[in-house]
């Protein structure tokens, strides 16, 4: 380290022998142009010096030159050596100035806010065993650029358990992997503007995020009127689409009055309307057997939408599209076109977790869990706040607290004193709606991991009390 | 199974006991119903009787009778009973006819098409190892909807790798993990142009579909020309914009000269420009180290693409993004309203993988054993086919085989009569590039499992002699 370095006033650190001589003698050569030790303009000592002076050969003094030459870090010009590039240096980034945050500016102690199941209740062990067996067993080219549909095994394990659990009439070729239900309805809100459609009708009571997807595809949502049986029918016209949570209405937890589903299905077959069903949480259903899916009735006009988000992790960024015959091939060619697709080892996993018969295992035990928490939320509200009518409880993992008008928001406020996130049902309703304004509590009882449910109850009564 | 249903001359096979008694009556109804062996309008018997008549609980039919009216398949009218929907019944689905294909009709023996690493060398064992360690550490929370930049343990994993393995300064502030390259583009095309961009330089030599995602973007793009050198980068007038593959043109395989790598970041700086900087086989060169990335030496204007396709597998579906800060918060913001994402098992995986070592185990021994392919490639075309001059050798997974002028097609047809599935230099070239046709053959050397290498190459050679 002597002569040349001194004369360039740089330190390098540079092991003189071994395998990587070369390449530390690059990174630190870089590191000091890039830092500014060494100057635009500076001429670098002769390979054969600086060789001689580190004590290592010649070549690899050459050879790392001739790197950071190719990477425009320094020149070499016949005659005048090489020099380090003049150019103005980048100035350090801005730590972060301009990124974008986080989104856990520190959370309260009790989370019962509605959209996730218990996450603490992901079958870990069973999924692991599952990958195992799928990526031992999976062809070769399972692991290429596939079919933008998704895996085959993953979209025949999910037509035979949709026709079982869900009454959806499923055929492998129909039906579309997509990352999540989000993914999903961007891809149909895409097909839908394509088709010509400028609006879609959604329900009076939904997910703004839902709404801020197809606005984006450059749709309008009109929300339909809402009263106690649910979301109104009656009058459809001027509609040529609609997005529908037949089985559970989010976030009120009605289904869709059967009248109503006639009426849908009616209106769709003599218009040719689309209907978007969005099954989020078809699984979860306590007092009886779950309200079968509405595709089943007309699979030529709705479009069924499940995901794996309620009845395993939303982590897994896994929904299915079954989609008429009409519309296949469109969505089909957009996702070709538009980069959209999921991993296939989920996928594999999945599609085995499904055949293996872990899936409704697992659902059956969450149905379980769910259950026992949503009884015990019953209860605690009879003896604790008997003001407040529970409703929607019949299936799910949420349940909307019916509190005395014009309470709502300090309801919130004694919430969040005791801890506890939990929404307003005012969130929840979309802005052009005409329905009544309701004052209530969007009650996530699936969301919190076993051990603070009991907690988050408690929170939930002080709040209410 | 007697009176009643012989009246309606429908045979149900139902369990009389056991627990799914209700639910074998009401998949066995609805099936009656959606088969037509029910008409429509047809009136069911009461429940008492079909009880007596099956041997089983009334409430069990009553319940199977009241699920699928809540279905809408049957209909309840007080002084009517119980009768099937008057509605007219779907028509079967038409078996798959408007069903897109599969997109694999029958494949040729062996496979040189670029693109694609060798799928059978997947590190299954280690991934699955890696897999486990994984989801055993990670926190609940890391499931559910997460940040959609992606998870900060792979975030932060790629920023250490990249910046010592590429010479990228990355931050993993400014990382966004999505789903593959496509996706990445994708994204960047949509935020261009809502900057107002209306193209997009690229080069003369690339692949079509990642300009197609360019043009559903709303870009055009305008290729930049191309002498021995590679791209040139002389002339950027109006240009705002680019596309490059700097460390291995796609697919000529020369590296950007560094005067024009010196030029492209010379014209960012002074134009306010923007280089999307595809790095899609950085990792492996054989003759000497890779050239670092341009993105070291402008993090300010260089969007730097990266993607596990080639290092790992293409159905992993993980690619990923550094920004400049001055992008970082709009790319984000478009993800975060998009639906885009990932799922998190795999991106904590890619995370273990790599800051485990196993990542950097694995791409020496691909490098090895593409290295020893490219050697055994130029070795046999130096004797059985010494017309033939192999170019961009010294790096990436495939060669361009430069043929006699006018000989591409036949050589192609030869190839075909061989068994051979190979692509010509032609299907890579912008319908706008003014460079003069060249006749090649792009072999993907990398693409064949082992087993397959040795008869693709004597298939090559065969088409070529």
């Amino acid at each position: 380290m002597a002569k040349a370095w001194a004369t360039l006033g740089v330190d390098l650190h540079v092991e003189p022998t071994g395998p990587g001589v070369r390449r530390g003698l690059t990174d630190a050569l870089r590191e000091a142009v890039r830092s500014g030790r060494l100057a635009p303009g500076t001429r670098l000592p002769s390979s054969r010096s600086l060789a001689a002076d580190l004590g290592i050969a010649r070549n690899t003094v050459a050879d790392a030159y001739a790197g950071l030459v190719a990477e425009g870090w320094l020149t070499a010009r016949q005659g005048s050596g090489t020099r380090v590039a003049e150019r103005t240096l980048p100035q350090p980034a801005p730590a972060s100035a301009a990124a974008p945050r986080t989104r856990d500016p520190g959370r309260p102690a009790y989370d019962l806010i509605p959209g996730s199941p218990d996450l603490a209740s992901f079958p870990r062990t069973e999924w692991l065993k599952a990958a195992r067996r799928a990526l031992t067993r999976a062809p070769h080219d399972a692991l290429g650029y596939g079919d933008v549909r998704g895996r085959p095994e993953l979209r025949t394990a999910l037509a035979g358990y949709l026709s079982r659990a869900r009454g959806v009439r499923a055929d492998a070729d129909r039906i579309v992997v997509c990352s999540g239900f989000s993914d999903a309805l961007t891809l149909l809100g895409a097909v839908l503007r394509r088709r010509g459609l400028r609006s879609l009708a959604v329900e009076s009571y939904g997910l703004d995020v839902h709404w801020n997807l197809l606005h984006r595809s450059g749709l309008r949502t009109v929300p339909l009127p809402f009263d106690e049986l649910g979301t109104r029918t009656d009058d459809l016209t001027g509609v040529r689409a609609m997005l529908l949570t037949p089985a559970h209405q989010f976030p009120m937890g009605v289904p869709l009055h059967p009248d109503r589903r006639a009426a849908v299905v009616d209106w769709a077959r003599r218009t040719g309307g689309l209907i978007l069903e969005d099954d989020y949480d078809g699984e979860f259903r306590y007092d009886r057997q779950p309200v079968g899916a509405l595709q089943g009735l007309d699979p030529d006009h709705v479009v069924y939408l499940g995901t794996a988000s309620k009845s395993l992790a939303p982590g897994l960024r896994l929904g299915w599209l079954v989609l008429p015959p009409s519309l296949a091939g469109e969505v089909t060619a957009l996702k070709d076109g538009g980069g959209w697709s999921s991993g296939v080892l989920d996928q594999l996993t999945l599609a085995e977790f499904i055949t293996s018969g872990a899936y409704d295992r697992h659902v059956r035990a969450a149905r379980l869990r769910y259950r026992r928490r949503r009884d015990a939320l019953v209860s605690s509200l009879a003896t604790r706040a008997p003001a407040v009518r529970a409703t929607g409880i019949a299936a799910g993992l949420h349940a909307v607290l019916q509190l005395p008008p014009g309470t709502e928001q300090s309801v919130l406020r004694a919430a969040a004193w005791q801890g506890l996130a939990v929404h307003g049902l005012s969130r929840y309703r979309h802005a052009a709606a005409f329905t009544e304004p309701l004052d209530a509590l969007v009650v996530g009882y699936g969301t919190p991991p076993d051990h603070a449910w009991s907690g988050a109850l408690e929170a939930l009564c002080g709040a209410l009390g």
